[in-house]
């Protein structure tokens, strides 16, 4: 079978791997119906991060093709949607809510790589949620985007606090930003502030949910923040960047008692711990717990409460990756799905 | 009237200074009843922090003198105990629950001085709080102590999650751990693990609920807390120092999806971004919003349900501040109560 590998900063290829098979009799093999490349994955691509002949993808729906023994939440045949990071979904912390830290917690990532045409799902109890029945093609995308962006920007909403009466401010306007608008919105959050200087990517944020565009960043974009909250700063605010200044902008433009959600995977920033202590707030994140919200996220698909897929606007077959990786390296896409 | 004034690194001087007199229509002058030399205060006195002619102190309680036409909860005569920092108790801040970021918030330490035998105190509606009736002299080190160091542990357990069921750990043993402690054992924790070498204040933390005590620091700590926790780490850890060790021991020590409460007043303090990222843990801290919890600490404390007052081991008269200091500096006392 097909998959990504990555074998060095924007190399990416397809390539002819094993077909994945049972080992362990939690394990689901899972014919991949969509996949996707995630902001996330550009750090590898961009040299940020190392990246050596490493497997990609780690968002997918997918069908069930064959379960292991002690399988039985899902069987074959059925639309699955599985979370970013294997999880058992039984262990303390799991049950505590955060799966994305299972103590058998392993990043899809690297280990599987969901770009591609199948895959092993371990713990395919805890880790995958099977759709009501079989989805039409235009839910697919939103199905796509609960295994990862969506999910965590609806964490990075509910780590902010966001709810009714609250102004939420959003920064980064990749997809994690753009769907923690949506989660604000759907959380109830009153007025929702989204950060943006992209004006197609402030139409859908608009679309979205948001009420408010600030284009200014830094320390322009917080006081701009300040004026429009009374010169206390937002309730909440959503960090989907996860860079230093991202992270300043986030923490100075949130009101103190404030929460902010950070889910921008975190590169070379430091937190100033006296500032942190001032500004009195919330700062909760990491790599979002994307299967405690998984069977609420479709339930919304499904009823047609909430589309995220309107974040791809981009199609490709698996085959032109890099086309895939190029096109959102360039922003010139926002998130594009890959059908194997 | 005299006052403590600190002239610089060790150099603690009680001098005659103005008696305060109503400025502003809310203010309120108390007679200090009792004041006390705060952990904190050993920032500038040890030269940490920069000392140049301060007054110092911003725990007290008093007896009202004289209040501004406008105040209207406390009137002369009033046993009282007050926050160390000025909140108007109105704004939007302040009924979010976060006074020590109120809108019109003053620290009371170099403003006000409350190392003296009187204090003007603005905002005396929202800074105060009267007792039911005046206390036996028994009683006045308790609520002396939900000034700051009660106020302040209770915010760190209440920010660690402490409750039922939880593991709460604490690290740090001066008074605000002890508090810490005292706050967890209240708020219902099952298990509260205080990390001290001081047998001393190991015996103090037993006193106030401490289930068990760790002696090791720093990443031995760590696996100390792990092991006492099946392998995950504390549901929430209470950091109650301000250095980089000792944060970095508190997130350490707490599992994925807990809680750090920390209000130790950070120096040189720098979290990891990445480690924060991938911890998952909740962060919140800063100076605590002490006037929210007055109400609920002195009526405890008016019931006997609890003693915080056992923190302070060493009482002097004003006039021998010198010697207080030093013996908090040196670890002589945990606490030591100031009486003008």
């Amino acid at each position: 079978m097909r998959g990504v590998i990555l074998h060095g900063p924007g190399d990416v290829r397809v390539e002819e791997r094993e077909h994945p098979e049972i080992i362990d009799a939690t394990d689901a093999v899972i014919r991949v119906v969509a996949a996707c490349v995630c902001g996330s994955d550009l750090w590898p691509y961009r040299g940020a991060d190392e990246a050596d002949a490493q497997k990609m993808g780690h968002e997918y729906v997918g069908v069930v093709e064959e379960i292991g023994s002690e399988v039985r939440t899902v069987k074959p045949g059925d639309f699955v949607v599985g979370s970013f990071v294997i999880s058992d979904n039984t262990c303390e912390i799991c049950q505590a809510g955060y799966p994305s830290r299972c103590v058998n917690a392993t990043f899809v990532d690297g280990s599987i790589g969901t770009q591609a045409e199948y895959a092993r799902i371990p713990y395919a109890d805890g880790t995958l949620v099977a759709t009501p029945g079989t989805p039409s093609q235009e839910m697919i995308p939103s199905l796509l985007a609960a295994s990862d962006v969506l999910g965590t920007g609806w964490f990075a909403a509910d780590a902010a606090g966001a709810g009714p009466g609250r102004t939420i401010a959003v920064v980064g306007d990749g997809a994690v930003g753009l769907m923690g608008v949506l989660a604000a919105k759907q959380m109830g959050a009153e007025r929702i502030i989204a950060m943006s200087r992209h004006e197609s990517r402030q139409a859908l944020a608009r679309e979205f949910g948001a009420t408010d565009i600030v284009v200014e960043r830094g320390d322009e974009g917080v006081e701009k923040i300040r004026e429009l909250t009374g010169g206390l700063g937002a309730h909440g605010v959503v960090e989907a960047v996860g860079t230093q200044e991202s992270m300043m902008q986030a923490i100075r433009a949130t009101r103190p008692g404030g929460s902010v959600g950070y889910v921008g995977v975190s590169h070379g920033v430091e937190f100033p711990g006296i500032e942190l202590f001032f500004s009195l707030i919330h700062l909760h994140g990491g790599p979002a717990p994307v299967r405690r919200y998984l069977p609420e996220l479709i339930r919304l698909i499904w009823d047609g409460t909430i589309e995220p897929g309107r974040v791809f606007d981009k199609v490709l077959p698996l085959d032109q990756a890099a086309e895939a990786y190029a096109a959102m390296d360039q922003r010139e896409a926002v998130k594009v799905m890959l059908t194997p």
